[in-house]
């Protein structure tokens, strides 16, 4: 309603599928032991190569969750 | 040929299924209204999230199309 | 062991399917003519627009690879 | 629904009293010709100053709007 | 006395009355839960619009503060 | 006097001579659509290679043009 | 009348009022010894916290103003 | 071994001798009440002076620590 | 010869005729009270439009000089 | 046809003339040892001064070409 | 006490030994004619190469200090 | 002596002892390859952690060298 406060907390979600699959995978472990996650913010995506291929992708989160008793 | 002018209009297309689909989204929303539609550009990648999962992604699009009489 | 110097060169992959896709052509194409290709960073997104749709996306990629004799 | 569509359009609000009243002008401007207007996100400050004092602040922002027919 | 250590967070304090005040609001909803709060960075300035006009401001903020121990 | 509000547009000006020329091709055929053109601001400057020259220069430009009734 | 040069100079503002008080006062403060102010740009805005609360504002801008002789 | 996820946390280390040194304070007790910190990445550089000299150094360092059960 | 310190000053070069032009005003109205300019960088480039045509081009340039006796 | 995946390299053109002319010449030496040059982005402008004129421009430059065999 | 305002002053300061040390060295240079040093910011760091080793660091460096009267 | 052209190519030079010595190394070992390396910029500077302190320093650099026949 009023004046509510937010924190944002940096994580890397990780994928061998994709980005939106390391995005998903980040925001459900980050949903585990933070409550009201709201929205998040991607940055930088990097990822490793193995024997030539994409082995997995890094993509760097912005997670943001209201705080509670504001 | 010579000289030509292109306009650039940012949007933000949207999907529940990634990135890729949110600036589909986006771009033929977009050509709905604007001829020659030409690039993207993709900006900032944000996000809802809804008990724990990602909700739908956004994707800010700069979009490029060219000025008709030039 | 110790000391290793890698090289970093920039890319732009390309797909009609989609980024990873694009990222992952990259990189492929890449390894064919370097060694010890190691992680990847993706840079700025774009692509280009046909008849309203979508035709490819462009993604601009950072490759690092180690050098030898190090 | 879903999959809506964005537009963003960048304004530069102005007032002589402050900050937040160059914001206030100008998304009150925008919403004059714009419907849905959601959001909006402050980029550059800047200011003109008269006889060493500040005559008015210019604040450039960018608004967001939802499309309609999607 | 030296080699001090400090920890930066990020919050997004909010208000519907400017920005000075979404600061405000922010700093002292961390100060309750953090101590030795001891200075702040503004980031990104965002907002919600409703019928035309600003309804809340949204301010992210790098909040540090000092570890004990050290 | 007071209060005004401007609205900013992206084009892209392009020209076979010169990044000057380039910009003076953008913003006249800017101001055939647009009234109270008023300042712009260079973006990126690209351009097109052939036959090892360049062939012509793209450079980006956002107009800044005073909005009426304000 | 023409090809004029300024110089741009960067100062930090503080208050404990609020950021555009904070502004006003570097401002001010700037006009005592430099002539020809005209327009200033706000930087980086972070502050001081006192027992969880905001001490003062401090705002970095660069202010411009005309040389003469020119 | 699959779809590891990272938390990124930011500090200011600090050293009256260096930027090396600073790194190294930060990092040394970060690990004191984290871990599995794995890597980390230098932002920016400040440091205060007094007496015409350096006084100490302040880098502001990100943190990445692997989470736990994932 | 050893451990010079050189002063970076910021100035903006205007001129009708373009982009190096404005430099080149801006880099000689400098060099006439400082000693020793070095080198230049260019920073952001803006104008002034009037009836509908480019009035003047305004450079913003980062000049570095050497400074004596170290 | 379809995938193809393009190199960029960074190149520094110079020249005592302008900016354009500086571009021009490092397209000009790159496209010498460079098959399928295709695009150019400028990045830094910087220069020399000597006797408080400028001496020659220095532009930077990613200079994007396709690789064969993909 | 109160609503001091800090004037910001970019140097290079420059070192065959380190960057550290070019740190050290422009802040003392700047302190000979500066009063009030207050505190620093670093920049780029860059540097010149003679027969294949390092010859010198230069480190751009943004010093700050308090305006006396205020 | 005149138009000179650059190339820049990107490394990541590592060292267990510090940031000056990574990037001392990296400059070595590429300057065992390239011919006329001149100048250097320092780009991100990440590093890893083992058992609670720092293992080693990877510093990314840009170096800079002429290119023959020009």
């Amino acid at each position: 309603m009023s004046n509510r406060t937010y924190r944002v907390t940096e994580i890397v979600g990780t994928s061998p599928e994709g980005i939106d699959q390391a995005i998903r995978n980040g925001i459900e472990r980050a949903a585990k032991t933070l409550r009201h996650v709201d929205w998040f913010e991607v940055g930088q995506v990097r990822g490793q190569v193995k024997d030539g291929s994409v082995e997995h992708f890094q993509v760097s989160i912005k997670v943001g969750f209201r705080l509670e008793d504001d």
